[in-house]
């Protein structure tokens, strides 16, 4: 059966559950919008969307599964460099009439799959026709208690750089089955000061400069610590992307409780410090800084 | 200049601005998830995701901010029809590497210029390249107060059936410039208890029934009694879809204050009473019923 015999509400009635999935959401598939609970004065609203594109961030042979697992990860991986709580998704797919049903479901079983994992209600859904590739769109919404929002904003000089798990070739295969660091940040913030935090979407080498732009500080990193993933090379461990790992901004002083309680709490995940942040002017003429490298990252536009 | 040239962050800047337009939003541009005030307590939040693809809701030939007004327009439209305040709102831009920087920018007028019209800030936003045709999908985040909220589902039997405005014919140019009944349905819920109420997106033949069946009642229309826009027919008006009036059900007993006040306070816009809703089993065997152009709207899958 192709998507052109379904009919869009039958298509998305196969993505939406009849029944609200928390009891904060009043209202969701079948009507003009959904309904959710507020979080309450004393909590943040986040918001975040992201989308994958067939022939961009996924093969058309990749399993449809994975794809959708990757769709809804991808934004949820926003979710843990803030902090936050993802709770409502809405999903946008976007296919030709001649795809499979059976792809779709399959789509929406690792959109599914994802957002259960960590407790994420899909709430809404569009669905669309096209002459082009597969388009998958999610957005989603959460909170984050007003005490514990981390941006990439507040990284001070002398801040210690750390990243979660390893980087680097994450096209071989991670990029479809990651797991957001989402219960990493939440531990982080309870437990510590984080000053600045970012997930690594683009890359080390584009987003390290980000963070430290919108922290006004410079950064040195040592290149010989870079933790790499297997087969990869300190050139994937920066310009790769895709590696969905936590990139924060500590206190020098909080580094050894955080190396100590991190190995206690997350055993199998390496947490590796990389590097310092710095004045802008005690950088200016480092090696890092023009280190060619350290300038790129993936970029989707070619 | 090609959008190629450009890269994604100074594309995702162009879109949102440097500063926070509302003092609810506390971080938009720039950080991984917008971060945004919640309402508090006794609102209720509302999703929507809505999305227009190149060659199925747009021609390439169609004016790009108006292209943009209605990838806009189309979620705040669903807002209108459960009588909600959109205040936020998330883009996500799909295009080929080619598109010139010109037309970007003015996908992005005109998605600015709509959001304006509502008070919306556009908070956050996501690009990806493509090898298909330009998408562009919104989702919008805002609020209602609990005692306002009006779904499909409240229809009774014996409730008129009005609808704004006048149907049919849309893609003749309506669909690029039309404005969301906000206003209508902020209004309508603060001066009368509204039952169900449903913006037509996909023409009155497809999105009434729905209107019914999720009420549990029948419905009988008076076919004549239509407002056709200048030029539609009633298959047009039955079928045409894009739309964007709101149909709405509440008790006859409403009807003549509902008209005469409607009139003094929305003197250039027609609210036309088109029929009632009925029993199910009152409608099993009405011609209505069995009409063949109550059947069919626009189909989004060809």
């Amino acid at each position: 059966m192709k998507l052109s015999d379904l009919g869009e509400d039958r298509l998305l009635a196969r993505l939406l559950p009849r029944l609200p999935l928390s009891k904060s959401v009043l209202a969701g598939a079948g009507d003009d919008c959904a309904v959710v609970r507020s979080p309450g004065e004393n909590k943040l609203i986040l918001l975040k969307t992201d989308c994958v594109v067939e022939g961009v961030h996924f093969r058309r042979s990749d399993a449809a599964a994975a794809v959708g697992w990757k769709a809804m990860m991808r934004p949820l991986s926003d979710f843990a460099a803030m902090s936050g709580l993802p709770q409502f998704a809405l999903v946008t797919l976007i296919a030709p009439g001649r795809t499979s049903v059976r792809k779709i479901d399959n789509f929406y079983r690792g959109l599914q799959r994802a957002a259960a994992r960590f407790d994420v209600s899909i709430v809404g859904g569009e669905t669309s026709g096209t002459h082009g590739p597969i388009t998958i769109s999610v957005s989603v919404i959460g909170f984050v208690e007003k005490d514990r929002w981390v941006s990439r904003r507040g990284g001070k000089a002398d801040d210690d750089l750390f990243v979660t798990g390893r980087l680097g070739g994450s096209i071989r295969g991670k990029h479809l089955r990651f797991v957001p660091r989402i219960e990493e940040a939440r531990w982080l913030t309870e437990k510590f000061s984080v000053h600045a935090m970012m997930d690594l979407s683009d890359g080390l080498g584009t987003d390290l400069p980000r963070l430290a732009k919108a922290s006004n500080v410079g950064f040195k990193i040592d290149i010989q610590s870079l933790p790499l993933a297997s087969g990869a090379k300190i050139d994937n461990a920066i310009s790769d992307g895709e590696d969905f790992e936590l990139l924060l901004a500590i206190s020098p002083r909080e580094r050894k409780r955080l190396e100590k309680t991190w190995r206690k709490k997350f055993p199998r995940l390496p947490l590796t410090r990389i590097g310092q942040l710095f004045p802008q002017s005690a950088v200016n003429a480092s090696p890092a800084r023009t280190n060619p490298k350290l300038k790129s990252g993936f970029v989707h536009f070619k």
